[in-house]
């Protein structure tokens, strides 16, 4: 069976570009997204008629039981999950204490720290009987510094990013690569960004930044260096890292 | 009414001996716990006893409203909240990922992230109202570093800085002044490390690295720091610090 | 003879002010700056004409020899050097790359990390013969973030706060305690924001900032947590905590 | 003309292998050491007889003016410097403090601090007027931890990297790349572990760490992620990322 990326969190921004990457170099993408099967179905269509080889499930990451679920059916029917991209943010906008209830802090957790921990709690068995694996993890500024409005998702990266760390210190020396990536920037993708912003004014921001002046990430770009790290020799593994764009301070330089 | 600083978490340890500061400088010492009547009505007796006033509430704040319900009865019934230590930990030794329950990882969030957020939301409002308060937060080395066995603990502890930042961000400006308090070392506290231990190897380390070489961190000098924190002019706050016995090496020297 | 809190950096700011805060609790503070013989002499005469004790020395800090020499003679005739705060900056405003003169960027490392290097040298060994003591080092935020124009000072700087976790991990459990202050915002200091400002601006800014609404963070604020570190019991010491006033953002949550 | 890597520190390890990856990739590798023209020539043979461009230089950095004249003749007689790595490090072995000279205090600093601000002042105005180009900085654990013993090594990485972190904030909206590359382990090079250890323990660690089961890190490897990090799309670029061995702890999680 082949070698699969299971990536999710697969919208038209880095998931969707990653899996395709992947598929690319030979891996069966897996691709979960949580709605819209008609744009799964097109980026499973999309890696096909280029030669690849993936498959598209609508997945409820918060619900009990379904990551463990859809591990084992990969597993199962697909082939041996080699690399897996956790690309769940859990980004709400700026919310003020007062107007972030419970539930949105708790759902915050739920998708972005608990489901790491879930995941890998079913796929790291496997890949250590299997001798290794690579976990990418996409991360964001709100991981390493907290900001007004942001109580549940800098609650939710941070807690993340320290879990990451805790991976990576047990299961490191058992052939299991855990690379948390700071993604320090807005990402060039219509299904986050997009959505959040609504057509007119992401294309005005498009205009304005990316395109031609590169100052949007671009999500084909960030797919190479996901992949790079995930082909890196076990001698030279890289943990952590950052992505910005040239243009872009980084975020000690810049308000947020 | 006299002024309050409510404990969430006083044990015999850092909890207890904050409490026991503050109201030796005139606070009344609101001093919640999970369990042990008998500590605690021992505690509020000896402060009262030197003079102070204190008050013992058995308190699970993991329980839907529990944290919020207390808040209120303390400001209806005995003064203003004008300062909250949020002392709880979620330690529970090291556990291998294997080893580590979904309900355990969930119930580590409860208790050291989601508690705390609980907090916020409902003593923050009433601080700002008044026009300010100091919240303090003890943390713990795997809020800056994750590690091998503490999966439930980093992640708690990591989510917690960053929401501490986060409240900071928002609420110094209208007068609240958040501390987190790195406690990077072992407390000479009977009610944690003592039953982590046990009271055979509690006293042995005791006779070995405290007492009389002060190697364990000795509670009613933490608290003398606390409560300069406490103090410090709104011109001159700390967010965060770190705390550790001079034999010891920062957690960045040592191993964990 | 009465022990001894050495200030280098001793201008109208926090040098004068923990100076004058460690001579009203009893230590004859020795106070150092480059110029300014008569500053110097009004700061001695007001410690003095509040009952304390003191001296003062012009001290060019980067001419070789002179810091040595400086602690031998203080050792012989004042007293034992129980508490040294190391004051200088090196602070030259924002200069691009291209303005950074090789001897500017030189003379940064020269005051702000060799100075403290060649302090540390030649206090130590006698604090180490007298059982410790206390090295208080004033740091500020280019320590920890590096910034365009700031290619001098926050060189200077990191390499300083590096140098201090080096002199911690290999002097505290000889006694010595290291605390790095991270000074993050704009002092009411006349001496050096006054300087770089001029008076008029300087006046401005104050009437806007400080004052009334604590804007600006307060030296002789402060010099009580500086005098708060240096006493603590050697069971919870602080290595590096940071200040702000409460109306600042921390540096991570601004643009510099 | 051809598109020139420089290598500043082309022992037989990391900048070795840096510019024959390079050379490999289109590049001509100009590769700089202080000593040993033997060594020097042989890489030079060895990248050429595989059918690459190279070039070597004996080249002492701390003396006056070496560096801007190197870069001044390798621009004039071999071609545009598009990407330079600087791989001067300045490890001392552990030296107590009062081991450390003066001298080697300030030479620790010349070597690695002060001569990448030389490097960047001479090149980036060279770069900028192309339009870009990329720095790459190999760093250290002591850029972000001091230790015991490495009072000149931790502070002149740790002002290193605060000015990598200024050079970045200044020229990366310029086009000019630079990465901060944290290596956190043994690499298996016989130019600097390997002299530090002498040939008998130096083939000791290889057989009991090395080669079979990939303890130390592999240098031809490590350059892979190099090249990588100097051909990212300018709209995701990486400043700063770590390299260690799977087997080895993050330095967060191991003593020194």
């Amino acid at each position: 069976m082949q070698k699969v990326c299971l990536v999710i969190g697969a919208g038209a921004g880095i998931g969707g570009s990653v899996g395709k990457k992947f598929a690319q170099e030979g891996y069966h993408a897996a691709l979960c997204r949580r709605s819209d099967q008609q744009g799964l179905d097109n980026m499973v269509a999309d890696i096909e008629a280029a030669g690849g080889s993936a498959s598209g499930y609508l997945l409820n990451t918060v619900k009990e039981g379904a990551i463990e679920k859809l591990v084992a059916e990969i597993e199962e029917n697909v082939g041996p999950i080699e690399t897996v991209l956790f690309n769940l943010g859990a980004q709400i906008g700026n919310r003020s204490l007062a107007d972030t209830e419970l539930k949105i802090f708790e759902l915050g957790w739920q998708i972005a720290t608990f489901g790491l921990f879930r995941l890998a709690k079913a796929v790291f068995p496997l890949m250590e009987q299997r001798g290794g694996g690579t976990l990418l993890v996409t991360s964001a500024t709100s991981a390493v510094r907290g900001n007004a409005g942001q109580h549940s998702h800098a609650a939710a990266m941070g807690g993340r990013r320290m879990l990451c760390q805790s991976l990576n210190a047990e299961y490191a020396s058992r052939g299991i690569h855990v690379a948390h990536i700071l993604v320090d920037g807005a990402v060039d993708a219509p299904d986050t960004l997009g959505k959040l912003l609504g057509p007119a004014l992401f294309e005005q921001l498009r205009e304005e930044r990316g395109r031609d002046n590169d100052g949007l990430m671009l999500p084909e770009k960030m797919a190479e260096t996901y992949y790079h790290i995930a082909q890196q020799h076990r001698s030279v593994w890289t943990h952590e890292l950052d992505l910005r764009s040239f243009s872009d301070l980084a975020w000690w330089n810049h308000a947020p």
